[in-house]
């Protein structure tokens, strides 16, 4: 079979915001969670370091634009992660909306689930992926879900989401993030409650994994 | 894994003319030529019996919508088909627009794909299908290779083909075909050539046949 050969091979997730991506990386992973060798790394870790900006600057930042990320650090990464080294991930914190003082090492496993917003617009990050997946959900759907979240799990007001989502959300959405399904090796309709879809990418690191055991 | 202890696996190949359906359907029943087991059913195949027309009045029929073809008997082979029966699968005479007089035995396998414009379009077909996938090609790449096949394989002229897929082609795909493209579980952008996707299918229906042999 295909890739099944690679030494490492690296699956991007890529889709709107609230698309299922996450939760389609965590199902695939949980999947996996005896045997090991699956890792998730998140775009979002990979936000800037903003420590240079005062807070007020720092909220006026468009999160939802690729250029909010530093993917250079993150080609470093997965190139380093591909070679067999560990990595220092960054992570990001939310609330101070700046890189955090707090690292995560992440050693190299047979396979990576690399997900987020942008993961298929960039051609360098593109090229390093053996699998590109787009989770295409309905855009009506993706606001419910974001409005439900941002509400229940963070407190923020419906006006407060519906203002977000329709200046830079959905902007942002429309000129970076869906131009990017043509790169996708499979689009995945519904996203997160999609059993079929999930059991095939399943099936086929199950696939890869068995033959590294052979091996 | 999910489906590998079902009987039989039946996989539906939908997606526009020209689309790749057949390409890809093929070379995943290539794939497997030795093991066997791998059947492709062509909703082709299934066009009305138009015996009790006179040819004039078969030129006329449109074959593009879903109603030219004989869904209820597909349906029938289908069940029998999962039930362990052979079929008598009819046979098309594209000149005469007509069944023919020929019927081919089909045995039942492990995995069967169904491939044509409208396998995802009913919900009785629909509701039968273990993996529901749709081939996405650009609507411009699908014209040009039905150009060139039609100019090249079945020495028709441009304007034919340009009048046809106009009239009825275009149209039809927009009515019936492109609205089931949600029912999918899976996507496949740029069929044919899309490497990655075809080994995802051929990868699930390895470790069905396998699990078939362990048992």
């Amino acid at each position: 079979m295909l890739l099944d050969d690679k030494d490492t091979i690296l699956i991007g997730i890529a889709g709107g915001s609230a698309s299922g991506k996450t939760s389609i990386s965590r199902r695939v992973k949980e999947f996996f969670k005896e045997v090991g060798e699956v890792t998730i790394i998140k775009e979002d870790d990979y936000y800037k370091d903003q420590s240079f900006l005062p807070f007020e600057e720092r909220l006026k930042t468009n999160y939802d634009h690729p250029d909010a990320f530093d993917h250079d650090l993150l080609l470093r990464h997965l190139d380093m992660l591909k070679n067999g080294e560990e990595i220092e991930k960054p992570t990001y914190d939310f609330v101070t909306h700046n890189r955090s003082n707090v690292t995560e090492i992440v050693k190299p496993t047979k396979v990576m689930i690399l997900e987020g917003l942008f993961v298929l617009e960039g051609k360098s990050i593109r090229d390093r992926l053996d699998i590109k997946v787009f989770v295409d959900t309905p855009a009506d759907i993706r606001f419910i879900r974001r409005l439900q979240r941002d509400m229940n799990e963070r407190g923020r007001s419906m006006d407060s989401v519906i203002n977000q989502y329709c200046n830079t959300v959905r902007v942002m959405h429309d000129e970076f993030v869906e131009p990017t399904k043509k790169y996708a090796d499979i689009i995945i309709p519904s996203g997160g409650w999609n059993v079929v879809a999930v059991d095939l990418l399943e099936t086929k690191i199950d696939s890869i994994l068995k033959n590294k055991v052979i091996k």
